[in-house]
């Protein structure tokens, strides 16, 4: 079954360690987040990102990165990102929902990278008056929608425009885990060392249930997040049980090999792709040309996957899909 | 541990019957809530309630609340609660945020529930025009914040003015179990027969871990309320871990079992309460007089409970508290 | 004409000075409010308030209360008012749809003056944590909503509350001029130095065609406020029209001349009045109890006036209505 | 003095006739919008469009595209303009505070025109599911951004598409006047019969001076929108002085000589222009090539003008500057 399934991480089973860490934390506790699962996140962030770090759970990435730039900003300010970010995409207009109404403002860039001329372009033509609106931040992706990995010294000079012009830099990590696979880097080099002020850190997809981090690199600054978290319905009363899915996945660098072996299968699968790729492939997603006809014949042969657009697939690798699984897969492109 | 634990039941563990109900959903399947489990909630709920449902799945009941309400209310109506109510009180204003500023309107009344004659009164007060804030819908909650429960025929006076008026009937269901046990009746008589349009159907307070049902009798009627849970964050990508919680508890009427339990243990504990009872206790809550003195002795015994105002205790006894866990407490309270 | 109606000051004619001026305003100028009558707000209030005051006008009293509050409360955070407050009753939830859903929470009092010991009890009963709305705000109206008018000490002993738990204090000030008129006081006593931080002073009602002020002592302090005005539409791109009308109604107290005439008005009427009066008349407001026989009489003989619930009346002055004209109804009324 | 002026047509003056007709409007009469003349409107706009017409006046443009889109999109759904729309550049985003967060989905095209192949591709390429916005509403400006006509064809390929997808069609008239008298065709012909559902027809540019109207072609369609205006602290209490300028613009059609006279000084100053324009000038507006050097010798001459990013300026033209004051521009221009 999972030899078929390409369409989405989301669709992958929870990891035992996660399943066990939830069947332990199942005894008598305090509510909400006040338990000790829930306090001991700020030092088992702080721990991975050699920083002091601030770091809440969540149970969605929309929630988190909705949480996190409603924090950032005033309703009446905006926030840049990719125009083919999630935020603006696919989160049915959550971030301006939370952020009471903020605008999103969407720059273009090869493989969903914002590109740095057209955010300077951007700014400049802004003028600093009451009529247009003002910029409180900036929204990246990491690893992006086309399942590229931006390198440290490419956030780095996203975070010095950022700070140049007084915004907060937000990187969505939904796949953060495979980012960090694939650059092989400390978590510091690719977040706060590069400028970036906020992290929606993403487990779902990697093998947890329903966790994610929204962690703060030297607090969180001000008043009102836990606010927005509870006002949106995000405080849940048996919070132990989220915090409990983060340590497993933290626990023994978990999250690393989940999100290599999911590489390694997408890598695996880039070989068989060849002219197919659309991009390189550096995390766990594939995006690949794929005729509709083609399209038909992978799926009568049982596999299952997502089409992009006319002409075109997103194939994903999940952390427990095994070589053989892939390589099935492989051949079946291989031989179209 | 059980034994001293009377501070809420959102302490409480999840019952055996969900975590395995979990584990069994741990396999490959659709994301969002395009699975199975997902699929079968309206059939499980049509079941229960003798109609036909609309259900929906979300993870705390803080969303369900506010999600329904927002449903059913426009950003410049109102909402008719208790001056007490969970959703004026506890939920740091999230109905007013996802209805985009709708006003909570708040009535007085004994026990928490809704005074009928202030409610006529409220309605006959407002004047039809534009300048004041014009109602949509009235929410009541059973089991109450003082623990009682609302009776068929008094639910359906309160459904005979909402529908007099035009307005939608919502009932913070929390507790919706507790209140059922001790009612003993079919739950379509305290709800649809009643007049009620939508139930948040509280699971996590009774043995679930994060899983509310939000169920329509007779269809949500009327685009947004998917957009809603959405734009809310609340469309967990996992959800048939949350499907599978619900369905467990359904399952030959774990819910029910459950809260007789902590119903149980409740009546067994009002028994030593004697004359401190501020209420009668028909669910699983009990709202005593205890000087701070009392109180410090109780604690310093080992039990835990929450203060209420000053010379009052809230004592909340769970679906886990067995007879004796219950009976060293009452014993401590009978030797006050 | 002017002699038969009663029912409402927003139905007055404009001064002819505030004619003059606006066709005096009638030439090219900067858009928006980089006009020099703009400009010339600050000082011309700090003038009269004595003291270092930001003034910005608006052309509502709905606008101004909704900016202020809006400015001063965070989305999750509410407002103090008195439960039958313009804010809370007539602005169809203005104040919560500027201020992102922010929560009116309405306290009791005489005469329409919130109670200082139910505002200090609703204070007390507040949990500071994260489930609870936190008071940001605490709003009065001078004159109340029953011609009430708040003397200097009054309004201190709120401003030291507020001054206590970090609130602000707004006065709705939309008949502030009656109120004024009444105390025979300086403008600074009544609000800054009794702690007052931002007023909605009104001229509408008081012969202004469509003219209010946000006047902030001491400076607004912090970032948006005037995107909040821009943002709701309330940047008037010939802005200099509204400023002008201020100007006019400040000029050799034209605000106070045409309050005194009002009030004095109201004083004549509550002579026959008698023990019909609901309220003491402190500003250009009657409250009086008249059965509906007794109104239809006075309708016959064509005196316009505004139920207020049963067997009451509100009947309100107007600076333009003089001596004969009052005397007419007066007569009418002790006739009866 | 309006010889040199040429920045905005918001510094221009009032029309006499307005000044009077407002004069007229100074007696005694009903609050809000419950006059004589604020009742007349319907009828007015009725004759002027052929057609059925329910029209409210408001103060601001910002405020009439803002109610107008938020009556006919739901917090969740999104509403297409030009990338370079007032609604998206100008408004300091109004149109998404008055709608609850929707979000405008921009579209590119010359001269400010939406691109009708880029509006077919935006549509298809938004899935029909939860996570996605979905549109209810085009917006488009006539005159556009550039000073462009929408052409009653142009409109109606426009409007075919919205019906053809479900969508409002919404027209942002801030000098719909200055396109009809370009156009000279029947007001119907550019609107309705174009599949225009709502139009935002300003007066203020063009003479008047607070006053728009909102105009719904066969009625606004449900409930909702006088509470918008009201929330938005838009429902004048002396509105009867809005309705006076609108009647005043629209008698013997005041509007469309007004509209003339500006479009004529435009096209007298384009003549002088010749190679500079970067736009055909069609209404009161030009673009123009212009160096900063040359800027700045214009201005030492005593011109006004706004500078159009690098290299560009816009010139604007008011209904109050006569032949001379042009000409002198003109040769200004000439002799750079």
């Amino acid at each position: 079954m999972s030899a078929s399934r390409f369409f989405s991480d989301n669709a992958a089973p929870v990891h035992p360690a996660v399943m066990e860490a939830m069947a332990a934390a199942n005894r008598v506790d305090t509510a909400y987040d006040g338990d000790a699962l829930s306090g001991a996140l700020d030092a088992a962030f702080s721990d991975l990102f050699e920083t002091e770090c601030e770091a809440l759970w969540i149970a969605t990435g929309t929630a988190a990165n909705s949480v996190i730039l409603a924090h950032f900003t005033r309703p009446w300010q905006g926030i840049f990102c990719h125009q083919e970010a999630h935020i603006e995409v696919d989160e049915c207009g959550a971030p301006g929902f939370y952020a009471g109404g903020a605008k999103l403002m969407t720059l273009p860039g090869d493989g969903a990278k914002i590109d740095l001329a057209a955010l300077e372009s951007a700014l400049a033509g802004i003028r600093r008056d009451v009529h247009q609106v003002q910029p409180a931040a900036i929204s990246i992706t990491n690893a992006t929608e086309y399942g590229l990995a931006w390198r440290p010294d490419e956030v780095a000079a996203v975070g010095d425009v950022a700070r140049a012009h007084g915004l907060k830099l937000h990187m969505d990590g939904a796949r953060f885990a495979n980012a960090l696979a694939f650059l092989d880097c400390a978590p510091a080099d690719a977040t706060w060392r590069a400028g970036v002020d906020a992290l929606s850190f993403g487990f779902t997809k990697n093998g947890a249930m329903m966790a994610e981090a929204m962690v703060f690199f030297g607090g969180s600054g001000g008043a009102g997040l836990r606010e927005l978290k509870k006002r949106g319905g995000h405080l849940l009363s048996k919070g132990r049980f989220v915090a409990a899915q983060i340590h497993a996945m933290l626990r023994d660098d978990l999250w690393r090999a989940n999100a290599r072996a999911a590489n390694a299968g997408a890598a695996a699968l880039a070989g068989a792709c060849g002219e197919r790729l659309l991009y390189p492939v550096e995390a766990n997603e594939l995006f690949v040309r794929l005729s509709a006809e083609e399209a038909a014949r992978l799926r009568a042969a049982g596999f299952d996957f997502y089409d992009w657009g006319e002409g075109a697939a997103r194939l994903v690798v999940s952390w427990d899909q095994d070589a053989a699984a892939v390589a099935a897969f492989a051949g079946a492109i291989a031989a179209l």
